[in-house]
């Protein structure tokens, strides 16, 4: 048993993505296919980048994701492979890989990463607009049945990077950034909770309104509140009780956000 | 071979359900896991409870049911998992059951709830405000493998339980109310049309407008027409032919409609 | 292994879908299934059959395509299970098969199909308003099991076909038009690349505006520009470099494209 998991921008609203299921499963068929979402802003490689991020710590070893946000399909930009931490990582060269690969480095782990070159893993006819069906796929679906990443091109040392924005460290606490907007509302920083040092006494600065402290969970304060949370990957959230704090402070994506100790 | 359903409020334009799928594939490879939906009304626990209801009977033995609808995530409310009709249900405390429960007491049937309290079935990791992915699915993955449910936790007598309007038994008919509206506006009551005893000399009064006798689908009226047919669960329902019962009428979940015997 | 694959029209905001897979996997434990899309538009069989249509070709031999878009279920309109190509359709007999029918029928190709009456293959308990659980998801099960379709219907030759505009070859070029539009506003024509025998000197006219050539892929023309390329199913397609071509053009699928030849 293998998993592929499967993300892109293309929505549920016609058949691209059932048609990647059924090129998955005719080279895989005991594969597990799971969906990360395909719901990513069209084109938005760096919300893509995030989602996968969060998700693949949660997958077991020898899951192959496919991640298909693919604004420059048919040019010149290259389809890559990559093992990192024991899992593989398939679609376009375009900075999907970002965070993974930056933590990856942080830690000391290996990371892998071939040109896809190899067409006898891919369908044998490929179009110029859907390399997620006819080359993308296929290659994740190869990955979950144990087929050799190195077999697939040439390795490559030079991904291309997104440019992050990374929390500053300033004299009296962090400039940080909203890096993910929920379903929600719940809006989590780029600043891991540990980097308070445990310290408590903690005041969150953005769009003209200032936070408080941190709470356990929203069920701590009252509906509409705004409070501050450790979110479920132990970073910090900004939220509203039974609401939305996108909603209530107009706040986007890249946002700033002072975190200031108060003690 | 068995089943994991999840069931969320987390609409599906991040990877939160793709996650737990990841928890639930890595505990229980040989798994089947079936959405049931996502896009409950946040926090709506009476939406997410009838939608298990209605959906259970459709599932073999042995299937596990995993809903995560908790606005109290994080807080004293309890975890549990039930053992009903052979199948398992994993998720807060917070009333979700309640129709499940009601009908099995009715039936005399066995109902078995314990209070997930033994660890060794959860993720070694439990965040505060993600409970579906750290505690629910990998219990629901737990049962699904076979594992016990009493050695999950203490038994239970006394779950949350909703206050759910009933249909009230009045001189010439019955009180019943919208239970459930489908994204057809198609609107089920919470009268089972058994209640009738095989009369079909009846009015439907709702919203001003009133409805007379019970066709057979929708097909055997013409186009726009209001129709009350008996709905695939065999309760009574209110729907307008190839349009929307609950835009034309302006109807809501918990409306009153006064069913009376006109013979 | 065996693939069912499961359209309908139902979305995805309660648990008819999520049902359909229970009674699946309850006959057919052993069986994948693959969603292709529940957001047809409400009723609209020919997006019905143009989506299945494109799909089916991605999928292995031996697979089930189960689709509901029904808005005759419980009206005398027939059930009908085919195999073409291998595979298995089945659904209300309205004429979601149609361009299959077609491309089967100018290929030479055999088309089976058995109107369903075996209810041995259907639920215990048939509803009046969902077939696509009672009776459509379960054949479709039996089916990916390897039952005999011959067993389960006697054999039809008059399937309901849909009117399907076609492309008109005129004095310099084709009359085509615009068959589906997906959810980034492509918009593809009913006009395979082919019929243009390779020429290149080709004019689009539609919507007041005129496209001329065609490039390989999106990536090729700037942003905001109307060009055609070839789409990934080898139809010719009008698109907006990363844009709308639906929205820019105020287009609809069935609007006519001249396609001229300018050499």
């Amino acid at each position: 048993m293998s998993i592929v998991t499967v993300l892109t921008d293309f929505g549920t609203d016609n058949e691209f993505v059932g048609v990647m299921k059924g090129v998955i499963y005719g080279i895989a068929p005991d594969a597990k296919i799971v969906d990360l979402t395909h719901n990513i802003l069209r084109h938005d490689v760096r919300e893509g980048a995030i989602s996968i991020w969060r998700a693949y710590p949660y997958f077991p070893q020898g899951t192959a994701h496919v991640f298909v946000v693919d604004p420059g399909v048919g040019t010149r930009r290259r389809p890559i492979a990559a093992r990192i931490h024991g899992q593989y990582f398939v679609g376009p060269d375009n900075g999907l890989l970002t965070p993974i690969i930056e933590d990856a480095e942080r830690d000391g782990k290996p990371v892998e990463i071939v040109h896809l070159q190899n067409q006898k893993y891919w369908l044998e006819k490929v179009s110029r607009t859907f390399h997620g069906r006819d080359v993308f796929s296929p290659v994740g679906a190869h990955l979950a049945n144990g087929a050799s990443l190195e077999d697939m091109g040439a390795v490559i040392t030079d991904p291309v990077r997104l440019n992050l924005p990374k929390p500053v460290k300033v004299a009296n606490g962090w400039e940080a950034h909203i890096s993910v907007i929920d379903s929600f509302g719940n809006m989590t920083l780029d600043l891991p909770a540990a980097a308070l040092d445990g310290r408590t006494d903690v005041l969150f600065r953005l769009k003209g309104v200032a936070v408080s402290g941190i709470v356990e969970s929203y069920g701590h304060k009252s509906v509409g509140d705004l409070v501050a949370v450790v979110d479920s990957e132990e970073y910090l959230e900004i939220a509203v009780v039974n609401g939305s704090a996108k909603e209530k402070l107009n706040a986007a994506v890249g946002d700033m956000v002072e975190v200031v100790f108060s003690g």
